[in-house]
Order: structure tokens, then sequence, then C-alpha cells
């Protein structure tokens, strides 16, 4: 499938990047014994062939920047989509936000039951860990550095992370919309896994401390530029080609930017994020092509 | 609370990691905002002043058999002990084995709702890892070694593991009941716990090889005897003292030791795995005497 508002270019590298993310996680799943054979099911239904894969991209892309093989960074990649399955199957279940469908398919707890669902999750997030650990070996990443990526994708991902902003963004139904509440929700529940993608990129290619400023820099820019289109898709994208219903977190009483600021002044919010995204990326020139084309494909993308 | 079946000795030992994983955990978990404030709880509730700490102890004393101080043990044992409590948190909700209480206490839903739950869950595991990554730091433990613990938990957990074994026990409520089941139910759902926290332990601590296999035997042992011995409580034990209902595992169909052996002969295996943990001890004289007297209380705790 093409990704609409992609460049020719920019398609076919991503088509690239998806197709070796799902030879990656083929081979990097657990092989489980057919008692448990439901699992690594339940696990592949989520992650294989799912997504644009931008977080994989933004792994692979930060680590090239920073001079490593596109390669070696696969492994990270892997992990960090892993993450992102697992977060979406919480989300999607009936005691979170309760969406039956997901990018077109059945959600996960609608094929395979909430129980297995659950588990599912737990095995993906734990098994992602188990895949960073492996750094050394399968990517000549050095222990120090491999002990780092695991921290950063750690917190990025847990409490202080992701799942305080997934907490937030429950709790927010039940609060009167606030601009601080908005932010914190938005830079934890997306901005944080976005920001370790780049960074553990950064990290497994050896980066200096000013490289992953910058980058870490472009990041945070790009997750908010990411997270606004969303909301604003959710008002006014196309349920086709989204793959899910619209209007879904007005429904539900989300607290998003279209609601906080307006269609047209969100609008020129993420242009601006995407303008200081890509300047963050002047240093690196030619190398930061595709970084760049991603940034804009974000701003225009129509799922 | 004293621990029936414990000697005075061990009862004051145990007393002793009770409160000093307590205290670790209090620092280790994570400092999270005031809008996710009800996670931090929600995390606290299940995993503060809960248990018997029988993976702490193992990690503790496994690494103090290798040599090490007992103190650098514990930031892996509270990590082993977030990682159970989030099992627990999950195994609990409705969707899984529906448990409304645990030991005495509400389950962490029954409190919180679902939704935290599961993402109380989440962070607990996802903090387990994060903690693990700060050995060098907090604990000296080398790079390479610190990757090789995170490395053999996030087996222990995940799908070929924890995870795996949970999944063939929600299973099992539908098939016929079979030995072969029944063991690879019991070795990954409890046994694969045991066996990382043990090893973990001697990792941390820098064993040998041969140190480390024998370890790995006595906590092969010690975890099928954990197992036979908690499924006898479930058929004989006093719901009083274990701080929830008996009888659940028959009359949610599970696959147990006393309904595929009886108890009698249920009982006698618990011995001899206690018999075979003890002999693989052997050669660690008195420094492992309280790995022994351990296995001793797991054969006959009450609850």
């Amino acid at each position: 499938m093409p990704f609409e508002g992609a460049s020719a270019r920019l398609n076919e590298y991503l088509q690239w990047v998806a197709a070796r993310v799902d030879e990656g996680l083929a081979g990097y799943l657990p092989r489980v014994q057919p008692e448990a054979r439901v699992l690594r099911e339940a696990m592949e239904y989520s992650v294989i062939g799912a997504g644009k894969r931008l977080r994989a991209a933004l792994v692979i892309e930060s680590a090239y920047v920073c001079g490593a093989d596109r390669e070696r960074a696969m492994p990270v990649a892997c992990a960090i989509e892993m993450i992102h399955a697992y977060s979406l199957i919480h989300d999607d279940l009936p005691c979170m936000d309760d969406d039956d469908y997901r990018r077109g398919k059945l959600a996960n707890h609608k094929v395979f039951g909430e129980g297995i669902a659950v588990l599912a999750g737990d095995a993906l997030l734990t098994q992602a860990f188990w895949l960073l650990s492996t750094l050394p070996v399968v990517a000549s990443v050095s222990w120090d550095n491999t002990v780092r990526i695991i921290q950063e994708v750690a917190q990025a991902a847990g409490a202080e992370g992701m799942v305080g902003g997934q907490v937030a963004d429950l709790d927010a139904e039940a609060r009167p919309p606030d601009a601080r509440l908005l932010e914190y929700i938005h830079t934890h529940k997306t901005g944080a896994l976005f920001r370790a993608s780049t960074r553990a990129g950064a990290l497994l290619a050896g980066a200096d401390g000013e490289t992953l400023e910058r980058l870490t820099e472009f990041a945070g820019h790009f997750g908010v530029a990411f997270q606004i289109v969303d909301d604003l898709l959710d008002v006014e994208g196309d349920p086709e080609k989204l793959g899910k219903k619209t209007g879904s977190d007005a429904r539900q009483g989300k607290l998003t930017y279209p609601r906080l600021y307006g269609i047209e002044r969100s609008r020129s919010m993420a242009e601006k994020h995407i303008a200081s995204a890509q300047s963050a990326l002047a240093p690196f020139g030619e190398r930061a092509r595709i970084l760049r084309e991603l940034a804009q494909f974000v701003a225009v993308r129509r799922a």
C-alpha cells in the first residue's frame, strides 16, 4: 500500500523499511512451544505488517545520520515497533479506549479475546527488552551503549513516559480542558517513544553529546507535529483511509489540539513544529535527507 | 506478620528482606508527575508490603553464596518483585483468573479500575527493566553482566517463560489433563521467574559457569516444589491464612498436581524436589544456610 502524502521516493523508502522490519520481526519474535502457540499468533497479528513504521524509520535514519549502516539499526527498530504494537493492543481494550478496529482490522482482543490480548501485549513489551539485550551480539553495539539504549527505551515506555501519558489521557475525560494537561498527555503518550526511537538510533551509532542533543530537539518537534496532525485527522480525516471511524476523540471527550485551539490554529502549530524539526537537522546536510522528508510527510499525511 | 512454618531465624531474615525491599522499592518506583499520580498509587498498592518476598530472597542469597554483599543485590531483588507484582495484577483481571482478592486485600482492579490496573502492571514491568539498566551505576555490576541479567529476566518473564505459562494455563481449562501440559505450565508460569531470580543473583556476583549450573539446578527443584505446595494449599489450606478463598483451581478447572496425581503423591513429589534442591547446594556449605532454610520453608508453609 502506498502512503498517501509521501513523495514517490519516500514511499519507496517506507516500503523498504516495512519489508525489512517484517523480516526482522519474524526472526525476533519468541519461539513458543505448542502449549502457547496462540500467544505467538496474537503477537504476530498486531506487530507484523502493521502501520507506517515511522518509529522504525526514525531509529534507522537517526543511526544513519550518526554514521551507522542502516542494517545495524534493525534490531532496535524492531524492538521499538514491538513496544508500539503492545501499547496499541492495550489501548484498544474495552477497559481503555474500547476500540473494535485498528488500521481497518479487528482489534487484537476482538480476534483472540481480552485475556490473550493483555498477554500478547505483555509478551511484546518483554520481548522488546530481550531483543535489546542481544545488541552486543547481533549488532556489535558496545555493552555500555546497549545498557544506555535499554534505559532510554524503558524510561520512554514506562510511567514517566508512554504509560504515564495514557493514564493522564484516560483521566482527562473527566477534567476541564487545559493546555498544560494536553501537553503532558501528548509529550508522554506519543512523544516519548518518538524521542526514544531517535535517541536509541543515535546511541547505537555511538553519537556524541551534541549530535544527540540536536536529534533530540528534532524528535521533540516531530512528535508534537505528529500528534497535532493525528488529532486533526480524527476531526477531518477520511475514515476509509484511516481504517477506523473518525470523531472518536470527541465522542470520548478526549483532550485534543483542535478541541483546545481550533482547527486553524492547530494546523499552524503543526507547521511551526515541522519547521523547527527541519532546522534542528541543518548540521547534518544530505545524510538527513530522509529524516527531513519524514517530518514533511508527518504534516501532510492523510492516515 | 510472621511466616508460619518458618523457623524463628528464617522469620527474622524474611522480615529483614521484606523491610529492605520495601525501602528499595519506594526509591526505585518512578516519580510520576501530578497528571498521572494515580498510576504511582496503583503501582505501590500492589508492590509495596506485598507477599513473602521469596524471589527477592533468592536473588539476595544466590548473590551472597557467590561472594557478593547482600546489599548489592537489592536493586535486582526489587526489579524481580516488580515483575512478580505486575504478573499478579494482570492475572487477577476479570479477563484472566477474575480474582477479587489477593493476599487478603482487594485486587488492584477492584480498587483502581481495570484500565489503571492494566497500566500499573505495564508500568511495573517496564520499570523493572529500567531499574536493571541502572546496575552499573547503583550496584557496580559490569556492563556485560548487566546485559546478561536483563536478558535472563526478559527471557524468564516473556513468551518463552512466565507469559507463555499463563497462556497455557488459561487454555488448559478447555483441555484434557495431561502431565506434559502440567509441567509446561508450572515450569513456565512460576518456575521461570524463580530460576531467573537465582541466576540473576549469581550473575551480579560474577559467578563462574559451574556455580551457575548448580544454582540453576537448585532453583528448578525449588520452583516445582513451590508450585506443588501452592496447588496443595488451594485444596487443603486455610483461607484465612492464605488471604483468599481455597478451591478456586478446582472451580476454574485448572490443571494442578493434586488433580493429576492426588494429594499423597503430590506431597511426596514436593518432598523429593526439596531434597534434590538441598543436595544441589551441598558444595556451598555454610554460605547456603538460608537458601537451604528457604527450600525447607517452601515445603511446610501454610500460606
